[in-house]
């Protein structure tokens, strides 16, 4: 019935989507706080025209969250919360663009125009598919609930205090995020693991001022020598994090974890040749992807002191600087591996000069989710029919601090139910969402909403 | 005789010597060419006039050098080649000065001027000393050259092609220099030993661009870490330097030599506070000092890479830097020294890295002289004669070129023979000369002249 439905309303729903596109609802640019208004305004009218209840434009002292809900499928069947935002990256460099940004233009089966893909095709699918839903059975079939933001695209800074506030408004058994990317157009994938990030600052202070190299040569600890000294002791000559402690909360990949990885295509050669490297390098054991996907790094991420002009300049610099930062996997706690770093660089600190270390600003927590979970499972048959394949299980390096939020302020784990691609050009000129994924994705949450009302989600 | 020929032209001397001052011979200002010039004439006309012969000014393609002899002591003589130089530093920040840099001013037995202790102060007393000598005794005990320069305040650029062009006109037994310093008002020294220098410039390339610490972390080898492990490999855990060969021509240090720089007053605690630093570090079983003056050494003079901003920005950088300088001792020869840390990055380079060695420009020899040499000897007598105390054998940790150059050119070791000391505001504004050295300073090169007849410097 519902299927029927969003054939019958395609045209509507997909020019109501052009309509959000066009809204240059840019976060990070105050001469378009307006229009961020303005789409959340647009994300309200269309969550309350589409049966959602009790809708509300929440302030966060920033750009702000659109509320909804509908909870009359009766305590038995799970809460879902599905996430995904309405702002967008900045457009420039406009010359760039082949079509404007915010003139959403269809060609080749895809539209063209800034946010198209990320995330305002994710927004709307579920909105539509609840839509569809409840003008063909009357009632939804578990209880949903929308937490759609408007301020990822600037690090989410109000969205952990705003969520710590509103808990119980917010309660949920599962997060649905659909802003999330699939493997390719053919192939889906549920993503499992993210890493959790923490930073530290080292400064290194030998003497007064900048020193003759001549006059008082030998007789100091050199700054940038004590810190290339520092960073040397990060790693053992295997390439394996020597941080005592570091690997203490790690959850350690069993066998099927690491056949799931195994499972993903990988091309070693054409990823050597993108990055412009000779020879991948890391932790002994683990296999290149899983470094990058399932182990904690730790990297410099910029180093400096003294001379750095051309010639020659013969001076024992004062002082000396690095920055470093770790991405943790579960069960690292950011703040922990925080203290055993600085514990480290104390200890390892050389004699003759002074080192500071300096936690960084900001952290985040790794997510680690049971590819066995039931929600994982009933989102992972509904992709094998959406694309005909089972998806893969991965793991990202990177971090999705707004995750682990829900994870810790919420007690519940969130699946990756989005429709983009990684070619889409996102953050790029030319972004594009393929018209194919906008009819899968409404599909996709009519059949995730009904599967999971079957699916005991600890809510029982 | 000539002392009572140096009492009764006392005041025309010194008349003399503020004129000279008077020149703003800044061999670093394009605007003072014409001064460095006139400097060059003045010095010229003063050596003719004191009875020195063949006098001439001599291109080098850069600022002049003067040229004059008086070689009628005879064969069996020794003949000396006096070195110094006409241009001075430039003077400002002028506001810092007392009374204006190039209008000498006499006060508490002192004159404050730019270039009146470095180094017209020194230029003048065996000019005027060979007119004394000239004047009272109608020849000279030892065969004289001058070789007077006005490009020593930008590092003697054109010197070493136009002293390798000019070896048979400087050709000498011996160079005195009166380009040098004392080690106080009341206390004299001899130098022994100059350092090398010799720099190499590493770097370190991995990925194409930098890179997304999350999307690709511990996937490749972080060429800032990967340059800390090269520069932690320039020395063992106690101190001393690692690179191969590195010490093998090192001329050690005997327990005589340990004996003479032990006799040098030495005060520890007030050198660390001067430098800010709580200790002092270096290579093991070696004093401070000696690590200072006499072992060579190995220095990071900048190393730089990746994100230096404020905050944290989560990148594995594309690049990193490092610049190296050795102060070098005999017999180091810089070019071996700089193949040798060349050999060593190259053998320490990680995998995954590209890693490149550049020498840099301009090497400087060191110098060694024994201390038992005969000049040094006879110097020691007329100094220890001048001031009531015999002189320090004092090692120098910085490198002055010209003197190498002479023992390289000329095949002829140099004699520190000059009347600066070190609190006069070299460099510096409020500059001063002591009237007590101008004196001592023309006594000092009548006594050495007369002393040096009688020596064998290889000469017969």
């Amino acid at each position: 019935m519902w299927q029927q439905y969003l054939d019958d309303n395609h045209d509507r729903f997909f020019e109501e989507y052009l309509d959000l596109v066009r809204i240059p609802s840019i976060s990070s640019l105050p001469e378009h706080m307006a229009d961020v208004e303005k789409a959340a305004e647009w994300t309200a009218t269309r969550l309350t025209a589409a049966g959602i209840e009790n809708v509300e434009i929440m302030p966060t002292g920033g750009h702000p969250v659109v509320y909804g809900d509908w909870l009359h499928a009766g305590d038995d069947k799970p809460t879902l919360l599905i996430y995904a935002h309405f702002d967008v990256q900045p457009a420039d460099p406009y010359e760039l663009w082949d079509t404007p940004p915010f003139e959403p233009t269809i060609r080749d089966g895809r539209v063209y125009a800034r946010g198209a893909s990320d995330d305002k095709g994710g927004l709307v699918t579920p909105i539509f598919a609840v839509e569809a839903l409840l003008q063909t059975t009357k009632k939804l079939p578990i209880n949903i609930k929308f937490c759609l933001e408007g301020q990822e695209e600037i690090g989410s800074p109000q969205l952990p205090p705003f969520m710590a506030e509103h808990k119980e408004k917010f309660a949920c058994d599962l997060v649905a995020s659909a802003d999330g990317l699939q493997w390719s157009e053919t192939e889906p994938m549920l993503v499992v693991a993210l890493k959790g990030l923490c930073a530290v600052e080292i400064s290194v202070r030998g003497p007064k001022g900048d020193l003759h190299s001549g006059l008082h040569g030998g007789v100091i600890q050199n700054p940038l020598e004590a810190l290339a000294n520092i960073i040397a002791s990060f790693r053992t000559t295997d390439g394996k994090i020597a941080v005592e402690g570091f690997f203490d909360e790690v959850v350690e990949l069993t066998a099927e974890d690491r056949e799931k990885i195994a499972a993903v295509p990988f091309d070693g050669p054409a990823y050597k040749d993108q990055l412009g490297v000779t020879d991948f390098y890391g932790e002994p054991d683990y296999t290149t992807r899983e470094r990058n996907w399932a182990r904690p790094t730790l990297e410099i991420n910029g180093m400096w002191g003294g001379f750095q002009g051309d010639g020659t300049k013969t001076v024992l610099p004062s002082e000396a600087h690095a920055k470093v930062t770790c991405r943790l996997v579960a069960n690292q706690d950011p703040h922990q591996i925080e203290q055993l770093l600085i514990d480290h660089i104390k200890k390892h600190a050389p004699v003759g000069v002074t080192v500071d270390v300096r936690a960084g600003r900001g952290v985040a927590y790794p997510f680690l989710m049971d590819s066995d979970h039931p929600a994982n499972q009933i989102a992972a048959e509904v992709l094998t029919e959406l694309y005909g394949q089972s998806p893969y299980f991965v793991r990202v390096g990177g971090s999705v601090p707004v995750i682990p939020m829900f994870q810790k302020e919420l007690g519940a784990d969130t699946i990756n139910f989005g429709w983009t691609v990684g070619d889409e050009n996102l953050h790029a000129p030319n972004e594009f969402f393929r018209l194919a994924n906008f009819k899968r994705g409404m599909r996709g949450y009519c059949m995730l909403f009904e599967r999971l009302a079957t699916a005991d989600l600890g809510n029982k």
